[in-house]
C-alpha cells in the first residue's frame, strides 16, 4: 500500500530581513520530512515574485537529499515556492509527471502541486480535449492546471480573481485532492470539499530565543501535507485547511477566502463514513460529513503528525489498547513488526500487562531485490529485512503487533522466522480492519483478489500463515481509536473514509 | 552559428514483412545522419497503429549514439514514427524541450517535430492563452501541436481532417518551419509557404540484389531534413516537399494533400531574395518567391546531401571557384581550414590552377574549453584544435580558405600559426560574404556587436587579423554558385533567403 | 564513532547439486547484513576452483545493495569466493583501497579481506619495502597479501603450505584484525590472537523441511564477521574463530589449522583488560587475556548478532538495567533515542519499573547535510533527523537513554527538542562510560579535544547540554553486563579491550 | 589496427613566476594532442616536490576532455607530472590498469606511465613472483615499478640512483617500450634499445611575443610520445630520445644520463629491419640497428608529428607518390576514404597529374554500433559512415587510395556505395604493404586468420572486393618513402621494425 504524494508551499513575509530564511531551503527540509509520503520523484519550483514571467523550477528522480544539490538549491531564487514529493498513481507511464507542474498563462506562470487522485478524472480529460486542448502528460496535475487556466472569466486583461477560479475547479471535481498553487506572488492551498487528503497551515518563526517584539514575528507561512514538517523547518502548526476550504498566503500573511460546500449528490452509502456524533450538529457547511481517509492514521503519516487536534503516535497506540480490549491473548510478551506497529504493540502492551519487548531486528539496508532471484534468495526475503532476537523468543508465547496485512506474503515467513529462534506460541494482532476494497482516491491498493482478506475466510487465516491464532481490529475499534483524541474548535465536523474496510465511498464512483 | 534541428519522419509499407525493416533503427540511423544539425538533445517516437491509445517515447540528452541503446530501441515498438536532433533556439530554459513533443488530443495521440522558429511565435502564445490554454513549455513545438488540436471543427466525434487542421496551422504562420505531425496511423510533412527549411521525401527500399517483383517495391516512406539521412537507412530520394506543401505518409504510400500559397501580406525587400530568372515565370504559386536559407548551402547541410536538384557539395566547389574569380592572389597553394572548407579550397585551386595542399592537422577529440582557463590554456586553445603541418607551410605564400567568418576569434590564431610554421604570407579567402544582420528564421547568429563584419570596416579586416589579405565572397557571387546547379522540374520557383546577409527578411518580422 | 569493515567468505560442499546454491548471491545476502559495518564501498571476489589463474572480481562504491546488480553477480562465476564492505580507516587517500584485495602470486592468484587495522602498519611497511617491493596503496590489505606472499619458504614450485604463511603473518603482527583469505580452493579464516576484531563460522543449510538425510548435509561453510548474516544467507552459527585460530574451509568441511599464542610482549596494563574471572583458569593458552572490542557489544554489532555465546541484544538490555542501579531517576517515563539505544531503555524500563515510551520519531530518510548549510539550516539540523512526540511529552519527567556519546553536539538540540514539545524534566542516561583516549584497532573515534568526556568535568556535562542531569554507565558496569551472559565451551579464556574507555592498549602501541 | 598508448612528463623550471604553467592544465593539452593513440582512459600524476610522502593522482575512463573537469584538475597540485592516455594491450581484463602506475617504495613514491609492450613479460612476472611478490594486477606498468623498486643495491637508505636503477630495467627486457618515470623531485624519459616505440623532449617557451631575456628563458621541459602535443603545450621539439637512452628533466633542465646498448643477441632476421644504408656506418652504438615501428608513420601519429627530422604527413605523401610510381591507373580522378588517407591521396594525384577530389563525406558522430543489429543494419553499417558525393562521381573513373586494409570489411561495401552514387570504375590503391604478422611491440593487430592479405592471393584481392584494380606499396617502396626524409644529426643509426609485413621481429620472440 502506498501512499500518493507529499506537498509543501512556503510564502516569506514582507519583512523578513534578506537572507535570514531561505525558501528553497526550506521547502527542501519539509520535503525531506515528508520523504515518507512519496520517493520516486520530486521538485521544487520557487517564485521571485510579481514581476515574474517564469518561474524557477528544479526536480529529479529518487530521494529529496540526493536531488537537490547545493548547486541546485542555490538556483532556486525567489522568496516563496511550491515543493513535491512523489509516488506514481495516475500518470506513471510517461516521464514528465513529476510534480509541481508548471504552465504559462495569460495571467503569468502558475505552478500546481498536489495529493490524491481526482475521482471524475477521465471526464476532465475528455471535456478539456474537446475544447481542442492537447495534454501533454497523464496526470491529474495538468488537468488541475487547465482547469485553472480556462476558468471563466477567460482573456480578460485585468488581475484575475484566482480565489474564483479555483472554486471553479472544486465545483467540477469533488473529490480527492489536497492542492497547492502558486501565480507570480501568492499561494494558495484548497483541501476537496471531502477533507480527503490532509493539508496543514504552519508559521515559520525565528529560532532565537530574544523575546523582543521582532522575534516574536513570523518569518513566513506554510503548508504542509503533515504537520511534522513543521518542525523541521522551524514552524509551528497553526491549523488545518478546512475541508473545501481555499486559503491564500501572501507576504503580508494568512487569509481564508472561501469554502466550497460538499455537494448534495453523493454515493448511496455517504453518510456511514459521518461520525455519528457529528451529523446532528449544527455545522458551518451543509452537506455530506467530511471524509478523511482514515489510513493516514493507521498508516501513511508520521506519528508525530497532528490531524484533527490530536497526534497520530496517539491514535495507534489506542488502536492497541483497543486491540486488546477486543482480541486478548494469554501471553509471555508483546512484541512489534518494527519500526511502524510499535505504538501499537506498546499500546495493546499497556492495556494488557503483558510486558514489551523487541524480537525482531530490522536492516536498514536491505535496498532492492534480485531482479532474478534464484530459489534460495527467494525463500530467503524477509530474513535478508528481519533478524529474529532469539534471546527475548526462547521458550515463550508472543503476540506480534502488525499495524496492517495487505497481501499476508511477509507475516507467514516472519512467524517462521520466530518459531525457528524459539518462540512458543505466535499470536498474530493487527492494528487496523481487513482492507477489501481498492481505493480510487490516490492510494495505491493491490487488487482485490491480491487482498489477503478477500483470499480466505477470517477464521482459516491464522492457520493459513501458520499463527496459533490471528485477529484484526473492528473498523467500529479502529473508528472508537481516531474520534477519541479528536480536539477541533469551531464545530468543524468531522467524518473519515472508510471505504478499503468496508467499500463505503464518499461519492457516487461514476461522478 | 547553429542550425536548430534535424527531423525524421518514417512510415513502412503496409505489405512489409515482420522483421524486415525496424522502423525505430531507421529512425535512429536518420538521425545519427542529421546529428551535424543539433547535438544537444534527440528523441524518437513510433505509434502501434490504428488502435493506438499512446505512443512510444524515448529521449535523452547528448549524441543519437548515446542516447538509444538497444534497450530504448526495442521499447519503440510499431511500424511508423518520428525523429527528432535539436539545438536549442527558443524554449532553451525550460528542460521539457526536447522533440518531439507529444500531446494526447480528443483524437488520440498528437506527436510533432520541427525545424526552425515560428516568426510570430509570441503572437500565437498569447492567442492560445487568451483562449485559456496554459502552456507547459516555452517551446514552439507545444504552439504547433495546440494550433493542431485546437483547429476547427473542434469537439466533433468524426475522424479529424488532419490536412485541413495543418493549412489551418500553416495560414496562422507563415514562417519558418519543416514540420513532421504524427497521428495513430500516418504521418504529414509540411514545408512554410516561403520553404526556408529543408524537407525532402524518401522511399525505402530493399537492399538486396534481386531483381523480382518483390525486390522493387518499396519497403516504406521517409521525411528527412536532409537527404544524407536516406542512404544512411538504405533510402532514395523521391523529392522535396514543395514551399507550403501538405505531404501525407501512410502505409499505401505518398500522398500531396495540398500546397498553401504565400501570403501577399509580406516584408517590404522581400522581392530581393527571389532569384530574378523566376520572378516572371508563371509559376504553380503566386504571391512572393520562396526564401530557402542560404545557409544551408554555405554552411549547415552534409555536404553530400541534394537541394533543389543539385548536392550541396558542388555549391560550396563553385563558391570557391567564384571566390578565386572575385579575389585572386599570387600564391604557391591553396588550403582549407578543415574540414567544412575543404570543397570550397578544392575549387579554388580548380579554378585558379594553384595546387591544393593541407597545412593544418585537426583534432578530432578536443572536447569541452575549461570553465576557469588560465592564460596560457587561453592562448593555446587554437593550438590545442588545430596543428600546423610546418614542412607544407615552409617558405610558402598560402591561400586560406575558410567557409565562413562569424566572430572572428579564431582566424587570427590561426593565421599566426600558419606564420610560426613557416608560412611566408598567409591570404584569407572566406567563402560567403559577411554576416551583418540576425536570423529570426531558426539560426543562431550571435549578436549584431559580436559578429565580425558589423566591427570593423572591411578594408581593415586583414590587418585586424593579421592577414596578407582578406576577401569575401560577394552575396552576387554566392546566388550565382548557388543558382548556377538548380535542377528543379515542374515550374517550382526557387528563391533564397539572405537575410543575414543583406537584411531582406522575407516577411515583415512584426507578423 | 565508526566501524572499519565486515567480511565474508564462503565455500560450497562438494555434493552440492548445482545452481541450489550460488555463491555470489550468498556472498550478496551476507553482506546486506554486515553493511551497518561499513557503507562507503564494497567488494566480492570469487575462485573457480583448483584450475583458476584470476579470479573474478566486483566491486563499487556505496551500498551493496546498489553496487551489485544481478549482471555484476553474474560474473561472479565460483563456488567459493570473500565479499567485504568497508569504511576507511587506513589508506583512505588512495582510491584503490576497496577490498577484497587480490594479487598474482607464483602460487596462482591470492585475495584478501579483513577488518581492523594493523598496529604495526608502518613497520611492517617499511620492512616489505625496504626488500625492493614498490606498494600500489596505503592499505593494509596489501600488506597481509605481501606479507603472505614472501612468507618462507620462497620460490618453491611445490604446494604452498598456507597455514604456515598465515602463522608467519600472524607473529609479524599481533593486532588487531580478522582475517578471510582466499587461494584457488580454500579459504581461511583468522582472528589475531587477542581476538580484537569478530570472525564466526556457520553451516550453510537447506531450507527445506524435508527430512531425509540428503536434507540433513550442510551445503557449505561461512566465515562471517558477525553473526547476523548467516540467518540472511540461510546458515546457523557454528562458533566463533578463536583468538589466533587458523580455520580453514574447503568443499570438503571446516577444519582448525593452528592457534598462535598471544605474545609475551605486551603492553604494560595489558592485564587490565582480561576478566578476573578467567585469569587464573587454565586456559588452553598462555600468555594475556584475549582483548576482544566492548564497543561491538555497545555499538557495532548488530543486536541479533551472538558473541561469546550471547546475543548483543540481551547485553545491551542488561547495559540499561545496570544503569537504572547505578543512577536512578525520579522520573514519569523512561525513553529512547532511535534507534539502536532501544534494548537499554527498555532494560532501564524494566529494572526501574517506570513506563518505556517513544518520544521521538526518527526521520530514515535524512541524508546528507548542506554543504554550505545557512545558520537557519544548521540550527534544524536535530530537527530534521527527529520529531517530537509532545503528547508523550507534555508535563512528564523523562529519561532518554542513548547508547553513546561522542562529540555530544546532538544530544544538547534534542533537549531542547523534548522540552519545546513539553517535557517537563529530561534526565540523560548514557548505557555506555565516556570515551576518552584513540583506539589504534581499526575504529574511527575523534580526536582527543573532540570527544565530549575530554571537554568538562562530568559534573558540568548535565548543564552544558541543558539536561536536568546526566549519567553515564561505569566502566565496571558495563564489564558487568557484558560477563554476566557469557557462555562459552572448551575453557576458551575472555577478555575485552575497553582502551578508548580507560586507555589500557592490549599491546604496547610502539610494537 | 590499434595503438597502445600516449604518454607525457613535464617539468617545471625552477625560475618559473608561480601560476604563470600549471603542470595539471599542461599535461591535459598534452594527452589531448595525443587522444588518437588511446581513447579507453586516462591519468595524470603529480608530485609537489622533494618533501612528497604521496602523489596527487587522478584517473578515469573515456576520453581526457570527459575525465579531467576543472575540479579534477586543481586537485594535481605540484610543478611536474606524468599524463598517460590508452588503449588496452596486455592486462585488458583487470580493471585497474589506468596509467600512469603509482608505486610507494622505500624512496617514497614513484611512478610510471609507458608506451608499448615487454616482450619477455611472462619471464619477468615470473621472475618477480618467484622473489615472493604479489602483483597486483596483470599490467606490464606494474612489472615495471616492482623492477625499478628492486633493482640492487636494496635496502639502502642513501638517496638511490635512478639512472642505474632504470639501466637494470632496460638491460631486463630490451623492447619493446617508451617509458617515463617520476619520482618525488625529476622526470626520466627512456625508449627501449631498439627505439621501438616513440619519445620526444620539449622545451616549454613563453608565449608573450616580447624579446628580453626573460622572454626567452624556458619555462620547463617535456616528454611526449609525439611532438603534436608540444604545439597544443606551447612547446617546441628539441629532439628525440635515443634508442636505449635515459634523459633526466628536472627543474634545472634536460640531462641525458646514459645510453644502453641493443643486445648483441637478437633474432635471427634482425638484420633486415635495418636500413641498408646505415648498416655500415660508424655509430654511436654497437649491435644491431634500432627498430622504430614503421606504423608510426603509416597509420598511428598524427600527420603534424615529426620523428627523424621529418613530418610524418610528408612521408604519408611519400608513400602516394611511390604507389603512383609502383602502380599507376588511367583514370578520372583520385581521391581518399577519409581522413587519414588524404596526404597519400594527394601524394598519387601530384604523381599522377590526375585531379583530386573529395568523394566521401564522413560522419563525424557514426558513434557505436549496435549490440544486436538486425541484418539491414548490419548491411547499412558503411553507409552510416560515409555519404557518397554522387555528382563528383558521376561516369568518372575513380582511384581510391587508403592508407592501410586490414580485415578488409570495410573496402567492399565502400566500393559498392561509389558505383551505387555512378562511380565508373573503382581502382584501390593502399599506401602501405599488406598486413601478414602479429605484433608482439603494443600493437593490436587481428589474428593471422582474419587479415585480408592472409585470406586471398593477391591477384584474388580485387575482384573478392569489387574492385577492378587493387594494388598495395611495395615494402621497398615504403622503407624508400621512409628513408627519403630523415635528417638525423649525430651520426644516429636508423632502422626500423617491418615486422608485421614481413615477419623480421627485432628480437627473439623467446627471450
Amino acid at each position: 500500500m502506498r501512499e500518493a504524494c507529499g506537498v509543501i508551499g512556503c510564502v516569506l513575509a514582507r519583512s523578513t530581513p534578506d537572507g535570514v530564511v531561505n525558501v528553497a531551503r526550506m521547502i527542501y527540509l519539509g520535503l525531506v520530512a515528508l520523504q515518507h509520503r512519496g520517493q520516486e520523484s520530486a521538485g521544487i519550483v520557487t517564485s521571485e515574485g510579481p514581476a515574474s514571467t517564469h518561474f524557477n523550477y528544479q526536480k529529479g528522480d529518487g530521494l529529496v537529499a540526493a536531488i537537490f544539490t547545493d548547486e541546485k538549491l542555490n538556483k532556486l531564487k525567489g522568496d516563496m515556492g511550491l515543493g513535491h514529493t512523489r509516488y506514481s498513481t495516475a500518470g506513471g507511464r510517461d516521464p514528465t509527471n513529476t510534480q509541481p507542474f508548471m504552465v504559462h498563462t495569460r495571467h503569468g506562470p502558475l505552478a500546481t502541486a498536489h495529493n490524491g487522485e481526482l475521482i471524475n478524472a477521465m471526464a476532465l480529460r475528455k471535456a478539456i480535449m474537446d475544447r481542442g486542448v492537447g495534454l501533454s502528460t497523464l496526470s491529474d496535475s495538468e488537468l488541475i492546471t487547465q482547469m485553472l487556466s480556462q476558468a471563466p472569466p477567460r482573456g480578460e486583461k485585468a488581475k484575475p480573481d484566482w480565489g474564483a477560479r479555483i472554486r471553479h475547479l472544486i465545483e467540477a471535481t469533488p473529490t480527492a485532492y489536497s492542492l497547492v498553487v502558486m501565480q507570480e506572488d501568492k499561494i494558495y492551498g484548497v483541501r476537496d470539499p471531502f477533507g480527503n487528503r490532509p493539508l496543514c497551515i504552519g508559521r515559520l518563526m525565528p529560532l532565537g530565543t530574544a523575546n523582543d517584539d521582532e522575534q516574536r514575528k513570523p518569518l513566513g507561512w506554510v503548508f504542509s501535507s503533515e504537520s511534522c514538517a513543521f518542525q523541521s523547518m522551524g514552524a509551528t502548526l497553526m491549523r488545518e485547511v478546512y475541508p473545501g476550504e481555499i486559503v491564500e498566503l501572501s507576504p503580508d500573511g494568512v487569509r481564508s477566502l472561501d469554502i466550497v460546500p460538499r455537494p448534495k449528490r453523493t454515493a448511496p452509502h455517504s453518510n456511514a463514513h459521518g461520525d455519528p456524533d457529528d451529523i446532528d450538529h449544527e455545522t458551518i457547511l451543509l452537506g455530506p460529513p467530511p471524509a478523511f481517509c482514515i489510513f493516514e492514521y493507521v498508516y501513511f503519516a508520521r506519528a508525530d503528525s497532528v490531524f484533527e487536534g490530536q497526534q497520530v503516535y496517539s491514535v495507534r497506540q489506542r488502536c492497541g489498547r483497543q486491540l486488546a480490549i477486543e482480541s486478548p491473548v494469554d501471553a509471555d510478551i508483546i512484541s512489534t513488526v518494527p519500526e511502524s506497529a510499535t505504538p501499537a504493540a506498546l499500546g495493546f502492551s499497556l492495556e494488557s500487562g503483558i510486558p514489551y519487548i523487541e524480537v525482531l531486528c530490522k536492516n536498514r539496508y536491505v535496498g532492492r531485490s534480485f531482479i532474478q532471484p534464484d530459489t534460495r534468495s527467494r525463500k530467503l526475503a524477509v530474513a535478508k529485512k528481519f533478524g529474529a532476537l532469539s534471546e527475548n523468543l526462547m521458550g515463550r508465547r508472543v503476540v506480534l503487533v502488525d499495524d496492517s496485512i495487505v497481501r499476508g506474503t511477509t507475516v507467514g515467513p516472519i512467524i517462521q522466522l520466530l518459531r525457528q529462534a524459539g518462540a512458543k506460541e505466535v499470536h498474530i494482532r493487527v492494528a487496523s480492519p481487513p482492507l477489501k476494497h481498492p481505493c480510487y482516491m490516490g492510494i495505491n491498493i493491490p487488487t482485490r483478489g491480491e487482498l489477503l482478506a478477500n483470499q480466505k475466510p477470517l477464521e482459516e487465516l491464522a492457520s493459513h500463515v501458520g499463527a496459533d491464532s490471528l485477529a484484526y481490529l473492528s473498523i467500529e475499534g479502529l473508528r472508537k481509536a481516531v474520534r477519541q483524541g479528536i480536539v477541533l474548535k469551531n464545530n468543524i465536523p468531522t467524518g473519515h473514509c472508510t471505504a478499503c474496510l468496508d467499500g463505503n465511498y464518499p461519492v457516487n464512483l461514476e461522478w
